[in-house]
């Protein structure tokens, strides 16, 4: 059988089957597992890259029945069951397609262009030279508007990539660059979140999303809410409202759909976005030795379709392993229920908010379990050691130790 | 004053300026030191880039006198004592020079087109995602004879960085991707190491010449001695006495020289390579106030060029620096005199060769020594502690967890 994606739905589909006699071809693009939660982090400074990737060999060097292949997919045939990879073409019995999620950006202008991306690690890295590249420059800017066009970030999106990485990069500035740059005016320092809706982070309880705008804003990130972006060129954002934005540096953590580079032929589904949508089994209709799992599966649950993050995609990756292990045994596939655990995020030094079992958390008590729940769910001693430093680091010395400028 | 080059030569150089009441403009094309006595160790994935590098401006926050540029010099110009970068024009009084050296072909053919060098962080990054992506590669190579010319992995050049790389590559098959790629044949791998001269590492004594050589052909290297290279082509190294190896990876471990675009103007000098003539207190003939540290700096002393090694960079940086000191406060400056504690390098776990103070080391006792003199050497209590992990995981576990192909 096939796994497609070694992300979080791939990975864990994989893990699940490796144990029983099943022969499983593992395809990813990289030759690691990226634990995406933490990019953020890498475009801050605040991991090094190597931490939170892991290469996806090791984890199954136990298993004889595991192979994996560097590819890239271009096709999946569900009609002939097939898989074409750029190396070659692959028959499957079963099926677990995870290739996640590609940005959207809305057809808004410009954003292609200009507005830097954070989905992989190689556009984390950018991210980070980039704005430690800004502040280089600025160094050298005697024009007091040109420089603050230069030292303006504008993080587009008020989801919890947008606010966690917010909040890294205004202690990233105030912390190491502020002690870095000390010919530096920090007054000409400028991060903009920019939320089309009126609140950040949506899903959250309203409590929690007034807390986390009190707390950004507090740390000295100005907010704009309900402020739909018009056009991006290279030098501005242009809100629908009118405003203009001078800034060189866009971030975009607004919007994803799934990859049409990816999706299986002859499938026609109702949604917007390219989303597969699946059974309740996670099956595809018609298909039943097909599974989606993760960002790309449209599943919906009381109407509401399943926010696009790790423990979603874990729990869908090793269920639809069981359910391919029931179908081999000749039971019936069982249906997916999202055991819903919570949700969080962190807001720099000391402070977050988490809505875990029904009970909101804000400030140190978040933070901490933040912490928590995140280095237990790296892969790899090292890297939970590792990443456990920087945290230390940063923590204790307002050190941000992997402030790099590489050339990609 | 200005202090061009942040390797060891301008580090050390600027560190010992930093606490005296002069300003000094400190500039590197990176925003970081790389250590580059471990580059071998990233392109054999056995730490990561991270690890062996270090944020330049960290290094003198405390200094409010030293001023860091991020720039590339584009003339050093004597006479008029001043410094051309891509940012601006920086008039001096005095000025250290210490903008190492480049890669030299020796003018063979096809070397500069298809050698892969390792002088910088980013090239070792880029050995690296080559080696394990003929790795990858390899896995869907049917044909023997395409099979084998993709694993076989040429170094070129005998000398320190030759001998350890070869040794780390053998060790990272042998240990951790005869693991991971268990349906390659490791009959088809192999790793020669290619030599112009008739011994490896010429600079040791004899005695640790051949045992460097007994050691490396034990492991599994290949050797070929007294085998200058004719011509390098996209799939073959042609050796000089007819021989040819068919490869798609060189590894240019061979020759350096000094950087032809950063050579003070007006200058001229008796030797082949771009170097810059010295007197013995490091001051170039003519300009009292320029002093030229490392790579760079072509010092005599007993007729013979003292070695580029960090040793040698950090003294004369140091010793420069004191000179100028010495100038500002009215007295001559003094001769360098190189305090040579001796050279070492390793040969995979558990054995080196070491030339110290008048004695040799071999096997593990020089590779503990190696191991101690290097991590203490290095940046940083972080990079010290993840560097010293890394290698606690390849030793205990022959595992290598920098292994990632990433996109440069």
């Amino acid at each position: 059988m096939i796994v497609l994606g070694a992300g979080f739905g791939g990975l864990w589909a994989a893990r699940t089957l490796a144990p029983f006699n099943v022969d499983v071809l593992l395809v990813d693009q990289n030759n690691y597992h990226t634990f995406a939660p933490l990019l953020y982090q890498v475009a801050a400074s605040e991991v090094g890259p190597e931490e939170i990737a892991y290469p996806i060999r090791s984890i199954f060097r136990r298993f004889q029945n595991v192979e994996f292949e560097l590819g890239t997919v271009k096709e999946v045939d569900l009609e002939r069951k097939l898989v074409k990879t750029n190396n070659r073409t692959v028959q499957y019995d079963y099926l677990i397609q995870g290739t996640g999620s590609v940005v959207d950006y809305f057809g808004i202008p410009g954003a292609r262009e200009h507005a830097l991306p954070m989905k992989t690690l190689e556009e984390s890295i950018a991210i980070r030279n980039h704005i430690l590249s800004r502040f280089e420059r600025a160094v050298h800017e005697r024009d007091r508007n040109r420089r603050e066009i230069i030292l303006t970030f504008v993080i587009i999106g008020g989801g919890p990539t947008g606010v966690e990485f917010a909040g890294a990069l205004i202690e990233l500035i105030h912390g190491a660059l502020v002690k870095d740059f000390k010919t530096v005016n920090m007054h000409d320092v400028h991060v903009i979140l920019v939320e089309a809706l009126p609140h950040l982070i949506t899903s959250f309880p309203n409590r929690l999303q007034n807390y986390a705008l009190k707390r950004l804003q507090k740390m000295g990130v100005e907010v704009r809410l309900s402020s739909p972006v018009a056009q991006i060129t290279s030098d501005s954002v242009h809100l629908r409202d009118g405003e203009v934005i001078h800034s060189e540096t866009v971030i975009w953590a607004a919007g994803v759909r799934g990859n049409p580079a990816v999706r299986p032929t002859g499938l026609f589904s109702s949604n917007r976005a390219d989303f597969v949508s699946v059974k309740s089994t996670l099956q595809i209709e018609g298909y039943p030795e097909a599974y989606v799992v993760g960002d790309l599966a449209q599943f919906e649950e009381n109407g509401h379709r399943l926010p696009m993050i790790a423990p979603v995609a874990i729990q869908q990756g090793t269920h639809a392993a069981r359910n391919i292990i029931l179908q081999i045994l000749g039971k019936q596939p069982e249906n997916f229920k999202y055991r819903d655990r919570g949700y969080m995020v962190t807001l720099g030094r000391n402070s977050g908010v988490a809505y875990l079992l029904g009970h909101s958390f804000t400030g140190f008590a978040a933070w901490v379990i933040w912490l928590g729940v995140h280095l237990y769910n790296l892969i790899g001693f090292r890297n939970r050691l590792f990443v456990l430093t920087d945290w230390a680091w940063d923590y204790l010395l307002y050190e941000r130790t992997a402030r790099l400028i590489t050339s990609i």
